[in-house]
């Protein structure tokens, strides 16, 4: 709820014309774009902007917080609400009707079928009902270059995720179970001051370091174990990540080699990170150092995603796909996202080494601050 | 993870051809429909059932998982691993146009317009394409009454979330801050073996509770503050749910006049649940209480919602919707749901009393097990 006004107000004056294109209003639907569009961090509500006004559709369990935004620096310049009384929908059915907007647009990846062929159903009853119109990625696309209040809560996310980490593996022992980490790093982020975990903790030891979403559990960290820990936090709304891999005592030779090999494409993935750099490229750093080092089977996932208010947003630095990637995307500053490159071996376990990475006026500034040198613990 | 095959295999043998209706094939996408269909609790996959087979896609990341659960209890019987290499849909795209079916469902609440029309203009593409049919709730509707491997999880995860609301009751002192109170009930409940929070946990001092989403923050609780606490665990992968509002230090008349009121409405609406009676009757026990008491306004929710893979289903206990709600529904045995009428007054704050109950065949069973007396600590 911390979003600044003066941020707020900004993106509004600069971004909204653009925003609706040539529509009479927007509705969204994605409590992600809400949050970026006015610091609401409830779980429902609906906005409607048009090139005046933004309308706020909320119920009563969220009033109180709205009213007591107003007059904060936290506050929504102009934001006018609209108190849902029954159903969210109707609420909204009947404000675009009363708009007399011709053409409405919607968030085509935000809204269900079902929604959609409700809210038809029911404007149709009404006079001169607009046409609703699908959009794709509208508020995302301004939320993917973080602006300087968003890149000064992503940094200092970072810097108390890379301090609870360095704190947590130092109290990693044999004998621990997955889920006791997992329940460690859960309490250091909290004493750090984020809000929640930004998506289930990953404390993988073993063989289990071979499945990339291994979920913690009664497993008990043995002597020459790797563990995969992957952990992030919300702090002030927006999500960081980190992932180290470490040894349970000293490491094995195959430990230390295939460790060697995802670091070398970590580094290389993060060196090649600057303006104007394809993120396939990015992602093709990482993979062909892999590849040289015989493992480009073992690295199946992509080698990062963009983080935000959401965990996982653009960009994603992946490989392209024919089918959905037209375009030869290249990053900007102010994109935020994870390098991650890993290795999985069924039966034997995995490394994965993750970073938060800021794409600058001049290049890459790395936002976590861990060792990437393989602990032995 | 732990949904046992027994289950899963009645659930197959009695439900599918109820479920498919006259469908060739169904297409699920909500992850909590394939839990309750497969045992998988990963974030991505799509489920493609058909009289005879259960298609399962997925990535890379669980294809270790899922032929790890080959051959113990927890496997699903008879399913059939597609792998995903590039896109979700893609693959989803391809398997419809090879199985050559002509009446093909999807979850229209569970699929976004713009997945439906990529789907729609990709399956176009292909020789005979089936018609894509939108349904609403099948398989939510076979999860509203839960089986006796489900009543046991969510009667032992209530069991252990009112240990843990015992324990953390005995530890709450003027001076904590909400947010540490709330870190305390996070670790205790890792410790009692919940997987994970079902939700952002609320505790909510003084006017705060006037909030019925607070988020807990740095406000110190403080003597003669009533504290709302609402916290919820997964466990093993179902959710429970607990509220209680405690007094710090001796309660203030007007404490005891509105938590006596939320009691009494509290108590009504638990000993009207028993087979055949209507949602709406249930709520309106609370409500009319409420109402009498003359705090029909500060009670602005509905009393309650269902348990179950998810922190909110069916069955809703709230007032009837005339736009959304066309029959009397009633509840039946094997329902499980929670009881939590309020009151808010902005600027005092708030008191909310929840429980969790099962539909029996002859009443209810209350599974939550903590006192329901007004705490002074």
């Amino acid at each position: 709820l911390r979003r600044r006004q003066a941020s707020l107000q900004h993106h509004r004056v600069m971004k909204w014309p653009w925003l609706l294109g040539g529509l009479d209003a927007l509705v969204v639907t994605s409590l992600a774009n809400i949050l970026y569009l006015t610091n609401f961090a409830g779980s429902t509500a609906i906005v409607v902007i048009t090139a005046e006004r933004l309308f706020f559709l909320t119920d009563f369990r969220y009033l109180t917080t709205m009213s007591d935004m107003q007059g904060t620096p936290f506050e929504c310049p102009g934001l006018e609400v609209v108190t849902v009384a029954g159903s969210y929908d109707a609420t909204l059915a009947e404000l675009l009707l009363s708009l007399k907007a011709s053409r409405v647009g919607f968030e085509a990846a935000h809204l269900s079928v079902a929604r959609h062929q409700w809210l038809l159903a029911r404007i149709a009853e009404g006079n001169r009902p607009p046409e609703l119109v699908p959009t794709d990625a509208v508020v995302e696309t301004a939320r993917v270059r973080k602006d300087s209040h968003e890149v000064g809560v992503l940094r200092e996310g970072a810097r108390r995720l890379s301090y609870v980490a360095t704190e947590v593996f130092g109290g990693i022992r044999s004998g621990q179970t997955e889920r006791d980490v997992a329940a460690l790093i859960e309490r250091r982020m909290r004493e750090a001051g984020f809000e929640k975990s930004a998506f289930d903790t990953i404390v993988a030891g073993g063989p289990n370091g071979a499945l990339p979403h291994a979920r913690p559990g009664e497993r008990k960290l043995t002597e020459g174990d790797l563990v995969v820990l992957d952990f992030g936090g919300v702090y002030d709304s927006y999500c960081v990540d980190l992932t180290r891999t470490v040894s349970v005592g000293p490491a094995q030779p195959r430990a230390r080699q295939v460790y060697g090999a995802v670091l070398k494409a970590h580094d290389l993935a993060i060196a090649a990170v600057r303006p104007n750099v394809s993120r396939f490229a990015i992602d093709g750093a990482a993979r062909e150092s892999l590849g040289a080092a015989g493992m480009a089977e073992a690295f199946g996932h992509g080698t990062g995603h963009g983080l935000g208010i959401e965990i996982h947003e653009d960009p994603r630095i992946g490989r392209r796909r024919p089918d959905l990637d037209t375009q030869d995307d290249v990053v900007s500053p102010g994109m935020v996202f994870t390098i991650e490159p890993g290795a999985y071996f069924p039966g034997w376990g995995g490394v994965r080494i993750e970073d938060d990475v800021l794409v600058t006026e001049t290049g890459v500034e790395v936002l976590t601050n861990v060792t990437t040198e393989l602990l032995e613990l």
